[in-house]
């Protein structure tokens, strides 16, 4: 394979420098034409062809944002990519995207790897165990702009597009509590991701609104898989609590919850009410159909995409970061219609 | 934020040249202990602080497969990028996705990015656009392995891992005459796609194996999105042909099908039978359940992955090319349960 001849051949042949064959292969100026006809007949006798693929690699600036996700099968983070896609795409630039599966040590990995791959931005939502920031701090030093879509660390001085979780999981419960809910449990991610904690803090607002008591046994944490939220859904059954609905914090762990519920023959939404969080496909086509929280991933991606781009284009990055809050609205279906 | 001191500075104060401090400070043994320690002592003394992230990016060898896909959204794209990742992941190397979203423009300037990003390997499964294969064939005489995973190009000389579609197309239409049924119409896909022309073709097989006449006026073709497989179904009935069953080439074609056929009150599966193909995870919660062709995503893309490691890791690519055929089988559920 190797044995194809190179610019270095045809300038060994004719006795002169390989950057001038360089340099008239690609029909430089610099070059006369007699020198040019010389080396072409050279390159033609030689049987050489032009790798069109080096000479691509180094005319091509990579213009190239990079996008981390916690998995990339999840509604949420496929809209949010296809929000920025939309808008680095207009703007002449390539998205690359990689997913953490939710582990740590292979966001590092990534990040890292994006890094050497000279990416010009990286936005990033953070898995499940992101609870340590070095691989993300580091950016500072650097020239590369960072910003935070949906899962955000508290860094200072970095951008962050963030759901308004608050108001979310606010307005999932408020809605439980006017359909004549009184003991409403909640299933929560892990309290390290500021998303969960927001949304939990929504919960226990609404409750507090309404002069419901919270009590800490009517919450139950997991990582919200399906299965997660069917082993919740027995773990609280167990506890033997009045209950008349569970707020969960993402809809597949309330499908899991909702199946356990169904094998029970237990009513919904009559005995139970649920509401997940996310809108989810799925979420409307099961039975019964999830009343839930939408969150435009879409316009996430767009946002962040944007903010993105200014701060390329600008090389300017807000000393202080900015934080923008997306609004969430509630979409009602039959798993709370009473 | 640019006010920081360089390796510049110090060199500049201490009237030396900049790689000699860049030396320094990496430790190098070209340089004396003594100049060492005078340029950290400045270092300190202007308060410097190392860029972690630039020299990291030094140090980095890259390590990335690079996976293209229509779109990440589709459950069989993200299950073979997973069998991907997992195998990948194993042998020390990221994986970096982008998808085309059914575009040859995009896919074009993807496949240059990922060249300048330099890969060490590319995955494609390729754009419903993708008749021309230019972009493609240029891999040819780089080093940079391609291979091509379910919707390959024709090109000699790479190597493929690809579905049995033709038997999936077969098995899905014996299926559906086994059930009774004699006028069965096909939704397919582009057929430059050799996906879509394969599945067709498994289709015309099962029908002259049962000598069932094939008749042109059954089949529509279209780009198979759930609105697509909506107007299908209407064009279908419109030309009032006998017809008691439609395998259509992809489960979203076939839920907007069943979606129009369900508004007139035509009962499924008793009047018209369908079968999807892909196992989306929506088609076992419709109502009523899809029968479908499931296709081992995460088993493609784990040996999509290992034959790509191979030839990266051997630098060998074979000659010829290899392609190597995944079985798939039939998922009977209540859309032609009779």
């Amino acid at each position: 394979m190797n044995n194809k001849p190179t610019i270095h051949d045809i300038a060994k042949a004719l006795g002169i420098d390989s950057s001038t064959v360089s340099r008239a292969l690609n029909d430089s100026p610099r070059v006369t034409r007699a020198t040019k006809d010389k080396i072409l007949a050279k390159a033609e006798e030689l049987g050489y062809q032009r790798n069109m693929l080096a000479s691509n690699l180094r005319k091509n600036i990579t213009n190239t944002i990079g996008v981390v996700v916690p998995r990339i099968s999840r509604h949420f983070f496929s809209s949010a990519i296809q929000g920025i896609e939309e808008t680095a795409y207009l703007a002449g630039y390539n998205v690359i995207i990689c997913q953490s599966l939710e582990q740590l040590e292979r966001e590092k990995k990534i990040v890292g790897g994006l890094l050497a791959n000279r990416v010009d931005g990286l936005l990033i939502s953070v898995s499940m165990e992101t609870m340590n920031y070095d691989h993300l701090e580091a950016l500072k030093n650097s020239n590369i702009p960072l910003i935070f879509f949906d899962r955000h660390c508290d860094i200072p001085g970095f951008s962050n597009v963030l759901i308004d979780d608050f108001k979310g999981g606010y307005d999932a419960t408020q809605h439980l509590i006017s359909k004549g809910c009184k003991h409403i449990a909640h299933f929560s991610g892990p309290q390290e991701l500021e998303i969960y904690k927001n949304r939990f803090e929504g919960y226990k607002a609404a409750l507090k609104r309404n002069n419901l008591t919270f009590k800490e046994e009517y919450v139950i944490s997991s990582r919200l898989m399906e299965q997660d939220g069917y082993i919740s859904m027995r773990k609280l059954l167990a506890k033997k609590l009045p209950i008349d609905a569970v707020f969960c914090a993402n809809d597949l762990s309330a499908i899991g919850a909702m199946k356990h519920t169904k094998e029970l023959q237990i009513k919904i939404p009559d005995a139970i009410a649920f509401v997940g969080f996310s809108n989810e496909p799925v979420s409307s086509v099961i039975e019964p159909s999830l009343t839930t929280i939408d969150q435009s991933g879409f316009e996430i991606g767009k946002i962040a995409s944007e903010l993105m781009l200014k701060q390329i284009l600008t090389k300017e990055t807000p000393q202080k970061g900015q934080t923008i809050l997306i609004d969430t609205h509630l979409i009602e279906r039959n798993s709370s219609k009473k």
